[in-house]
C-alpha cells in the first residue's frame, strides 16, 4: 500500500480557508436560514479546494488505486469467509498507515454461507450446461442433485394460476426485469412461493438490466413454516431460452447440484476511522459503505466504490488539513449483503447516542458520474443540504433528490436522523450488480474521482456548521 | 416447424407488379443507365410489399422464431460437431418443407476441433479460478496442465522488448479494444508470436468492446516451423487486473488446463434451396449466411441471423408469389469461423460458371437495425445498387457504402464479381461475437423483420432486372 498513501504536506497554505473563519465564529443556537445561508457560502472555496484536489490535483485515482490494490490482492469478501477477515484487517492497517484517527474495529457476529460446488444440466430436451450463481441462506441438495421437470412462470401470479403443476418440479421465474426494487423479489421470494406450491427447487431469472450470459447472485429468504427448498440464479438468456422451448409444449428436465452449506454465525467487524472534531468531538457525521461483498467479480463496485470514497473524503479533508467542529465518522460496514448486519449491530450500540447524530451518510449505489444527493430529514434541513450542494456548482452536481436511503443507515433515517445517499448515473450498475462483472474494469477512476469530492465537500461542511442540522 | 411455416395464398392479387411487367420487356442488352433507372424505379410497389410483408404483415418475426426453434433444439454448431449435422439436416428439410425449389446439401470436409475440459487458475499471489475459452484449434495441454509463470504484455511490441523474459512463460496479453479488425491479430497471432519467444502458452484478452466478465472464443493460427502452444482467451477484466497485479512487480503464476484436440476433418454440407429464374435460371444471385457458429451460445447473432434472413428473403418473395428472371439461390455455408472452409469448396465446385453470377451477397455481421448494404463493384454496377437501395426508401435504409465483404463472398469479390454485405447497427455486435451471450436474447425480432426486408428487395431485385450487373 505504500506507494498508493499520498501526503499533501503544505497544501493548506494554498486555501482562503472558509471553515477558518467558521472555527473562530461564535456558536449561535438556532440561527435563521439567511445566517445559515451565508455561512455555507463561507465555504465556497473549501469547496473549490476540496475539488480541484479530488478531481484535478495530486489527490486524482487514489480511492480507484487504494481499492484496486485491496480487491486484486484479497479478491471478492463474502460474509463468513477468510477473504473479507483479511480485507478487514488489511483497511485497517491502511486506515491507520494514512493518519486517521480513533482507528479501530467493532466486532459483529455474521452469517456464514459458503456456495460449494455447483451446477445446473438441462438434461431434457437437450444436454445443455447452464450457469448458475446459488443465493445467499440458500440450503444445498443432495449430492446427486434434484432431478425433476421444470414448470416456467412469468410472475408469482402465473406461478398462483398453475400452482398445480408446480408439485414436484423445478419451479423457473422469467419474470421481466422492471427495476430492480420491482424484480428483486422474485430473487427473495421467489423459493419461499415455489416450496409453498409443493415445488422441490427454484431458478430464478437473474436480477439485471443488461446480460451477456452472466448470472447474478443476492440474498434470499426463507419463511417460518415453509420447506426450505435449494434456489439459485440463472442467466436471462437460458430463462428466456426455458419459457420459449416450454410454449411450445415441450418438456424440460434440469438436474440442478448445490453444495450450499449455511455455518454457524462467524467474528467479523465494521471498520472505524475519525477525523476528531475540534469543537463537539462527540457530534457525528457518519460517512459510510460496505467492505463485505458477494463472492463473485471483486465487489469493486458493491461496494467497495462506495467503501473506499468514502475513506477518501476523509483523506482529501486531511491532507487538506482542515478539521472540522464535528467529529467526521468513517464506517466500513460488514455483512450489509446479509441484511445490514453489521450496521444493525452498529446502530444497536450506539443508538444511545443518536441525538448526537448530525447526518449518516451511505454510498452504496455505485460511485458512477454524481447525479447529486438522494436526502431524508425535515424541510428545515432540506434547505441547508440545497445550500450545501450549491457548493458543488463548479462539478454542476447540486441537485437534492428524495430521499436518501440505504441498507446500513436506514435503522437512524427510521429513528429520525437526516441521511443522505449519493445518486450516481445507474445506467450500467444493474449490469454487473451480484455478478462476476463486479471488477475495477467496471469502474471508472475519474468519476469515482468527482463522487469523492461530492462526498467531502458534503460531509465536511455539514460537520462544521455551526448547529446540527435540524430534524 | 409447423407451427413457423406461414403460408401466404392470395397476396399476389394486392399488387401492381413491377416485375410483371418487366418480365414482358425484350431484353436489351447494354441498357443506356437512364433506362436501367426506369426499369428500377418499376419495382416500386413491389418494394413496398416486401416491406409490408416482411415488417408489418403476416411474416413478421419469422425468421427470428424459425431461427429460435433451431438453437433452442440444437444449441450451438461448431464445426464437426453433431449438432452441427443435425442444424444442417433440420434446415434441409425446413427449406424443403417452405416449398423452395432445389433444395440440396453439397458436401464439405471440415475441421473438427473439440475443446474439452479447461481451466485456468491463478495459483500465485492468491487462488483464483478464471473464465476462458480456448480458441479453435489449439493444442491442448499436459493433463496436469502447464503452470508457468506470466508475462504479461500490452502489445506484440512490448513482446519483443521483452522478449527475454518471456521464454518458459505463460504471456498474457492485454492489449486494448480498438476494432475488431485491428485487435483480432492478437487473437489469431498471439500463440504464434509467443511461441517464437519461447513461451509456453499464450491466454489473450478478448477481442470484445464491453464486458460483463464474458470470455471470447474464435479461430486461432499455427505457423509452420513455429512450436504449437495451447492458446485461449480470457476476459477483458481478468487481462487488466493480472496488468495491473504485475505493475506492481508482484509474480503471478497460472495453471492452464485444455483438454482440446484437433480430430481429422469430418463431412459436412452447404445447404442450398433455390427459386429458379424465370428466364435465366442458369444465372445466379446469391444469397447467403453460415449455419455453423462457435460452441459457445446459441450462435444466434454470429450467424444464424444472417442466414435466416437470407432464408427469409426467398421465403418473402415466393409468398408474394414473385419468379425473378434469374435464380434466388440461398447457400447456408458451413465451416465459415474454421476460415470459410465451406465456401472456397462451393467456390471451387462453382467457380466454372462466375461468369453467371451477377451479385454475391453475405449477411454475417448481425441483423440489427440495418444502415444499409456495402458494396464491392464497378462504378456503373454502384449506380445501379444505388437506384436499387432508393427502393428502401420506406425505410429509410438507402446507404450503399465501400465495400461488400465475407468471409464466404470474398472468394468471388477477388474474381471480379459484384458484392455486398449487410451493414448494421454494430453498437452491441462486440459485446456477444463468439461468447455465451450470442443467443436469442441478444437479437431484436423487430430488427431481423427489417433486416430481412433490405435483403429480400435488393436481392430479388437484382435477380429480376433485364440485365446482369455489369462488371
Amino acid at each position: 500500500m505504500k506507494l498508493l498513501i499520498f501526503t499533501f504536506v503544505g497544501v493548506v497554505h494554498l486555501l482562503s480557508l472558509g471553515s477558518g473563519k467558521a472555527i473562530h465564529k461564535a456558536s449561535t443556537p438556532q440561527k435563521t436560514f439567511k445566517e445559515i445561508q451565508e455561512e455555507i457560502a463561507g465555504y465556497t472555496d473549501v469547496a473549490k479546494a476540496i475539488i480541484n484536489l479530488a478531481v484535478y490535483g495530486r489527490a486524482q485515482n487514489r480511492s480507484y488505486e487504494r481499492l484496486a490494490h485491496l480487491v486484486d490482492t484479497v479478491g471478492p469478501r463474502l460474509s463468513g469467509s477468510k477473504n473479507l477477515e483479511e480485507a478487514i484487517q488489511l483497511t485497517y492497517q491502511s486506515l491507520k498507515d494514512s493518519g486517521l484517527e480513533n482507528v479501530h474495529l467493532e466486532p459483529v457476529k455474521v452469517p456464514h454461507w459458503e456456495r460449494g460446488e455447483e451446477s445446473a444440466m438441462m438434461v431434457k430436451p437437450r444436454l445443455y450446461k447452464m450457469a448458475i450463481l446459488g443465493l445467499g441462506s440458500s440450503i444445498g441438495t443432495p449430492a446427486e442433485g434434484i432431478t425433476a421437470e421444470v414448470l416456467v412462470v412469468n410472475s408469482f401470479d402465473e406461478l398462483q394460476r398453475r400452482a398445480i403443476e408446480a408439485k414436484g418440479k423445478i419451479v423457473v421465474y422469467n419474470q421481466p426485469y422492471i427495476s430492480y426494487a420491482t424484480s428483486v423479489k422474485y430473487r427473495v421470494q421467489g423459493a419461499v412461493e415455489a416450496a409453498k406450491v409443493g415445488a422441490l427447487a427454484s431458478l430464478i431469472r437473474s436480477v439485471a438490466s443488461f446480460s451477456i450470459y452472466s448470472p447474478h447472485t443476492g440474498n434470499q429468504k426463507y419463511q417460518d413454516g415453509v420447506t426450505k427448498i435449494p434456489t439459485a440464479c440463472i442467466t436471462v438468456e437460458d430463462a428466456e431460452m426455458m419459457s420459449r422451448i416450454a410454449s411450445h409444449g415441450t418438456t424440460i428436465v434440469v438436474n440442478l447440484k448445490m453444495g450450499a452449506v449455511n455455518y454457524p454465525d462467524t467474528d467479523s467487524f465494521n471498520t472505524v476511522a475519525e477525523i476528531t472534531g475540534s469543537r463537539h468531538p462527540e457530534q457525528i457525521v457518519l460517512v459510510s459503505g460496505h467492505l463485505d461483498s458477494w463472492d463473485v467479480g471483486q465487489g469493486a463496485m458493491d461496494d467497495g466504490g462506495g467503501a473506499f470514497i468514502s475513506w477518501e473524503a476523509l483523506s482529501l479533508i486531511k491532507d487538506l488539513g482542515l478539521r472540522p467542529k464535528r467529529t467526521l465518522r468513517l464506517v466500513l460496514w460488514t455483512a450489509e449483503e446479509q441484511g445490514g448486519v453489521g450496521a444493525s449491530q452498529y446502530y444497536q450500540l450506539h443508538k444511545v447516542n443518536i441525538s448526537q447524530y448530525s447526518l449518516v451518510m451511505e454510498s452504496d449505489a455505485g460511485t458512477y458520474l454524481p447525479t447529486g444527493l438522494q436526502f431524508t430529514g425535515s424541510d428545515k434541513a432540506r434547505s441547508i443540504m440545497e445550500e450545501v450542494m450549491s457548493l458543488l456548482r463548479p462539478l454542476n452536481i447540486t441537485q437534492v433528490f428524495t430521499k436518501g436511503e440505504g441498507e446500513d443507515i436506514n435503522f437512524w433515517i427510521q429513528a429520525g436522523v437526516p441521511g443522505a445517499s449519493l445518486l450516481d448515473d445507474l445506467n450500467k450498475y444493474f449490469f454487473f450488480h451480484h455478478s462476476h462483472g463486479d471488477t475495477m474494469t467496471a469502474l471508472d477512476p475519474k468519476q469515482m474521482n468527482v463522487a469523492a469530492a461530492v462526498w467531502a465537500v458534503v460531509s465536511y461542511v455539514v460537520a462544521d456548521l455551526d448547529e446540527m442540522l435540524p430534524r
